[in-house]
């Protein structure tokens, strides 16, 4: 298949070698010159627009947009339209919010061009030699792409998980649930290092990984992060977050379900980006108020 | 080595049956005799008190033991110590509190006896065919024992966790680590039930099994139980604990350490246990009180 790529980032520059790896024809675009020169070196066709990049492929097109979410995603995916004719496909492989996916491929739809969601999860490595794709979209465009997506999974890593938004909004619930294990993993070291006892760290992860209830890819990732940095003393414990957490308890609320370790993964997310909080000079003010009780006073 | 094994639940059995693979010859005791009638079958040696196991075996002698926490640990090691002499060891691989192991340990060095504690991880597949054992203890105890931890266990799946009750302690972290984890993965189901997709839930476990960044054991359990009842309709959402969650959290009190998603875990899983809460009637009640809102009337 000749495939339009659009977002040469570290996943969307690893999915067109793997693309290429399984006999595809790559025409890619990116923001960054310099990227659309790296990936010319791998055999792909690099573009400098979008007018260009439709033009170099046959209709039924199909492009694989892979650029942040929000604007970017946004504006990709309007501006691509106004090139694609009715039968191309559009797949958004970022982590697009569903219901904006929902929207985008109801605008597109009127004028034939479907968008697929390709909820992409794996990492830069998965991207690369095989991914976890959970893919929403309709029928008839679905099956125009399958056979791509099945290439450049892993085994059973791909699945048509049905109408629309329904890949994304998977993808989000999967990264809600990466919130909440890595929170969990997290807060049982903390409980190590905090303890009468000395532990390595790297080898307490390493044991956990074979044979234990709690073994997990993420378990293989904080052993490898301890192999680095035995007690992680060189970064703070700041924890960010892109939105699909965010996304997750948004969409909790929405449907009123409990979800309060989801919930509370994403709020010590936002507590560790505070060095002090409003939260806590209320309480300490008001524990002065009532009790008496001595406050740390700011320098 | 001939071994001593006080407890052929589902857990002592296998381990006996994998002791015996590796050339171990096993003298075995069990309240229930049936039990012991079955190890026989196997080719142990079955023995219906402790003075005949003990008698059973060579000083030094290695006795596991491998019965519920709580009382019965305690009285097992209690009556074996007393036919016990200095040099022997006892191995509690039961998900004993490490405090009571500490305690224990103190009671049986005064003897010249040591106490082993080895949390044992990886269900009864795994102390059949190779457990994940993190054993706390003396270190003239450990390497006598070193040998059969590694027979007995999968490759790395072995670790001296340092002073007696570290190997409990961390057993008693690893389970805390499992309550948040499971708890993030069925509150990820959750949010699929009450979405308006319609996701297999089976399928979308295999997918998240083969490529994504929470592919776990757990996640392979969560398929497995899909596989066998498409929605779990079959069951009731009670989840029972049996105390190392509870532990893990008082662990935290204790140390004044954060660990909201541990504990909620755990909090949810009491309040499954129950079908109505006083919580629940004393905000109903006050609501009514303060802004005449509609309480629900109990039958």
């Amino acid at each position: 298949m000749k495939l339009g790529i659009v977002g040469l980032g570290k996943m969307g520059y690893n999915v067109a070698l793997n693309c290429m790896d399984h006999g595809h024809t790559i025409v890619a675009n990116d923001v960054n010159e310099s990227a659309i020169t790296e990936v010319e070196k791998e055999g792909a066709t690099g573009v400098k627009t979008y007018a260009e990049l439709v033009q170099a492929l046959e209709a039924p097109r199909v492009i694989w947009v892979m650029v942040p979410e929000g604007d970017p995603t946004d504006e990709s995916i309007r501006s691509l339209s106004e090139h694609l004719s009715s039968g191309d496909i559009v797949i958004d492989a970022g982590n697009s919010n569903y219901k904006d996916t929902v929207q985008r491929g109801q605008a597109l739809k009127e004028k034939g061009i479907a968008l697929i969601d390709a909820g992409t999860s794996g990492g830069t490595d998965g991207a690369r030699h095989g991914a976890c794709i959970m893919a929403g979209g309709e029928l008839w465009a679905i099956q125009k792409v399958e056979s791509l997506f099945e290439e450049i999974t892993i085994t059973d890593g791909y699945l048509h998980t049905g109408e629309p938004g329904s890949g994304h909004y998977l993808k989000m619930i999967h990264n809600g649930i990466e919130y909440g294990m890595m929170h969990s993993i997290a807060e049982g070291f903390e409980l190590l290092e905090k303890s009468s006892y000395d532990f390595d760290y790297e080898s307490v992860a390493r044991l956990w990984n074979n044979g234990s209830v709690i073994r997990s890819w993420l378990m293989e990732l904080t052993q490898s992060a301890f192999s680095k940095d035995s007690d992680l003393s060189q970064l703070r414990g700041v924890m960010n977050s892109s939105g699909e957490g965010k996304w997750t308890v948004e969409a909790a609320l929405e449907n009123e379900v409990a979800t309060p370790v989801i919930a509370l993964s994403l709020m010590m997310r936002y507590r560790s980006q505070e060095n002090d909080t409003f939260t806590g000079k209320v309480v300490a003010a008001l524990r002065n108020e009532f009790g008496g009780h001595s406050v740390v006073n700011s320098k």
